[in-house]
C-alpha cells in the first residue's frame, strides 16, 4: 500500500508540482472535511485520510477547522509523522503537542525571506517619506499636505536597528546596506555568518538607543509575546520609527499607541496585528501612519515558491525520513 | 563695493549656510517683491536688487513671478552672471535665453538623486506589490482585497529597464540591483562608468521588449516632450509597469492611460503629472495605480543639501568664475 499524504490547505500555485514532487512517491488525498470533528473523523479506520503519514498545512484552512492546538494534534493518529506548514511563522501549531506525539514540524525559511524583507522595506520608505498620507491627499484632490518635508527624511545615512537577524532580518539588512543605511542588529546570539557591516549588539537597549528605526523580525512564541513593550519603545529615540512585518503580539500594541500619541514615535509601518483581520481603530486616527492588511508574501512568485519548498519538506521525509527545515524547537 | 547676491526663492533649511558660504564673498539681498514687474523693477537703478551679480533661484517663486521665460531672463540686467537653481529639472528656465544674455545656469544634480531614486523604488514595489489598493481597503475597514496575490510580484529577478542613465537612474539602479533585479538602460550613449551589470540598449524598443518595468528618468525639454509615446508604450511586454519620477510631459499620457485601459500596462506608479498640481481624473479611476503628489525630493535631508549645493554654485562663481554644476546644455 502507498504512503499517504494528506493536503491539508488550499494550493493556490503549486498543483503541477504536487504531481511532480510526490506523485511517485505517495498517494495524495486533498483536504475535504466540513469542519473539525469532520476533518478528525477522517483520519479514523475507513475514513479518506486514514494512514496518511504526512500533512501539508496552510493558515487558509483555519476558517474550517482551527488551529492546530492541543486537542486537534492529539486527536491526530499515530501514523502521523510529519506536518509541512507552508509558511514561515508556525505559531498556529501547538509545537510542544507534536512533539509528544512524535511528529515533526517544518516551515518554509528561505522562501519567504525575499518578499516579506521587501514589504519592511516599503514600510521603512513610506513611514520615513510620508507617502502614505501623501497618496491618500491626491485621491481626496488636496495634492501635497503642507510641511511634509519638515518630518521626511531620507533612509541613507539613518540606523536601522533589526530585531532578529534570521532571514528575513538579514534580507531586509542586504536592501537597507544598497542605500546605505547603518545596519545593527539584536539576536539571542551573534549570526555567525552575518556581513561585517552588520553590528552585533548583545544589549538590546544599547541598540535601541541608536535606532533611527526599529525592525521587528522575531517569531511569536510564548517567549516573545509583548517583547516589545514599554521599556524597550522608551529605550528609542523620541522621533523613532518601529516597524513589524513579523507578528503583531511581538509587540505590545497599547505601549506602541500611547508611543504614538505622545510624539515618542514619530510614525509606525505595520503588515501584521495582535487579532487579525482586526485593526485597533486607534491606529486609523494616525493619519500619517502606514498599515498594510498582512501583505508580506502576497505574490505569486513568493506563494509558489513556498508551496514548492513545503511540498519539497514532504518529499524529502518520505525519501530520507528527515528533511532541511525542521523548525528550531525540535532540532538537537 | 561688495558684489550682489539675490536670494530668489524660499530657503527652508539654509539660512545658516546662507551666511557662511556667501557671506564672506558678497551681500546677500533677499527676494522682497510682490509680483514679476515689481520684481523686474528691483534690478534698476536705486532697487533693491541692483548690480546682483548671481540669484540663486526656486520654483517655489513662481506663483509670484512666474517661470524664468525669455521675458524675464530679457528683463535681467547685465549685471547677472549665473543663476543657480535649487532642483535637479529646471525646465522652468529659458535655457536659450539665459544663453544669449551670457547667463551661466547651474542646478543641483547630485543632491537630488538619493531621494528621488528613493521614490521611484517605493513605487516599484507598491506597483509590484499593490500596496496602493491594500492599504485604502485597511483604512476602509475591510482588511486585504482578495485575489491581489494572482496579479502581484516579487522583484527580485524581474527586468527594470531605467531610460536615461544620469544621476538618479544610475541611483535606482543599485537601490534595484540589490534584489537582485536585471538592470537593462538606454542612454543617448553607452555610460563609461556604469557598473558591468548595467545593460546597455542602443535600441529602445529592443529594451522595452525585454522590461518587466520601466522607469523613465530623463530632463523635460523640447526633445523630450511626449518621448514616451504610443510606440514606445505598445513596445513594452503585455502586463509592464511604467514608473514615472522625472517631469509627467515626458510620457504621452494620454497613451500611456489608453494602454492601462485596455490592460496592455498592469499598472503606474507616478510622482508628476503633466500640469502638476492637477490630477488627470481618469487617472483616479485605477484603484491599483499608485499616485504620488511629486514627493521626490520632499525630505529635509534632501532639500537642506540641495539647497546648500545651490548656494556651493554661487559660491564657486564668485570665487573661481565658474562651478561644477553648470547644466549640460552649457558645458563647451
Amino acid at each position: 500500500m502507498a504512503l499517504k499524504v494528506v493536503i491539508c490547505g488550499i494550493l493556490a500555485w503549486a498543483h503541477e508540482d504536487v504531481k511532480a514532487l510526490l506523485g511517485p512517491l505517495a498517494e495524495v488525498v486533498y483536504f475535504d472535511s466540513v469542519d473539525r470533528k469532520d476533518f478528525l473523523k477522517g483520519f479514523q479506520t475507513g475514513g479518506k485520510y486514514e494512514g496518511a503519514v504526512a500533512l501539508f498545512r496552510d493558515n487558509n484552512l483555519t476558517d474550517k477547522i482551527g488551529i492546530f492546538d492541543k486537542e486537534l494534534v492529539d486527536g491526530f493518529p499515530s501514523s502521523i509523522k510529519w506536518i509541512a506548514h507552508n509558511g514561515a511563522g508556525y505559531d498556529q501549531i501547538d509545537v510542544q503537542a507534536c512533539k509528544a506525539k512524535g511528529i515533526t514540524v517544518s516551515n518554509t525559511p528561505g522562501a519567504v525571506d525575499d518578499a516579506s524583507a521587501t514589504t519592511a522595506l516599503y514600510l521603512l520608505i513610506s513611514t520615513f517619506r510620508n507617502y502614505a498620507i501623501s497618496e491618500r491627499s491626491l485621491r481626496e484632490l488636496k495634492w501635497k499636505p503642507n510641511g511634509l518635508a519638515k518630518r521626511s527624511h531620507d533612509l541613507t545615512g539613518h540606523t536601522l536597528a533589526i530585531l532578529g537577524l534570521g532571514g528575513i532580518g538579514l534580507r531586509l539588512a542586504e536592501l537597507a546596506h544598497a542605500f546605505p543605511m547603518r545596519i545593527i542588529y539584536h539576536s539571542r546570539r551573534k549570526v555567525a555568518d552575518a556581513p561585517v557591516w552588520c553590528e552585533y549588539f548583545e544589549d538590546v537597549e544599547q541598540m535601541l538607543a541608536q535606532a533611527d528605526v526599529l525592525s521587528v523580525h522575531v517569531p511569536l512564541n510564548p517567549n516573545t509575546v509583548g517583547l516589545v513593550g514599554e521599556k524597550w519603545i522608551r529605550a528609542l529615540k523620541k522621533g523613532a520609527i518601529i516597524i513589524n512585518t513579523a507578528r503583531g503580539k511581538v509587540i505590545d500594541e497599547e505601549a506602541m499607541i500611547r508611543a504614538l500619541e505622545d510624539g515618542h514615535l514619530a510614525s509606525v509601518g505595520l503588515d501584521v496585528y495582535p487579532n487579525e483581520p482586526e485593526v485597533n481603530p486607534k491606529l486609523l486616527e494616525f493619519p500619517h501612519v502606514t498599515l498594510l492588511p498582512h501583505m508580506g508574501t502576497e505574490t505569486q512568485d513568493t506563494q509558489h515558491k513556498m508551496e514548492v519548498r513545503a511540498l519539497k519538506n514532504i518529499q524529502d521525509y518520505l525519501k530520507t525520513g528527515s528533511g532541511k527545515d525542521i523548525i528550531p524547537e525540535m532540532k538537537s
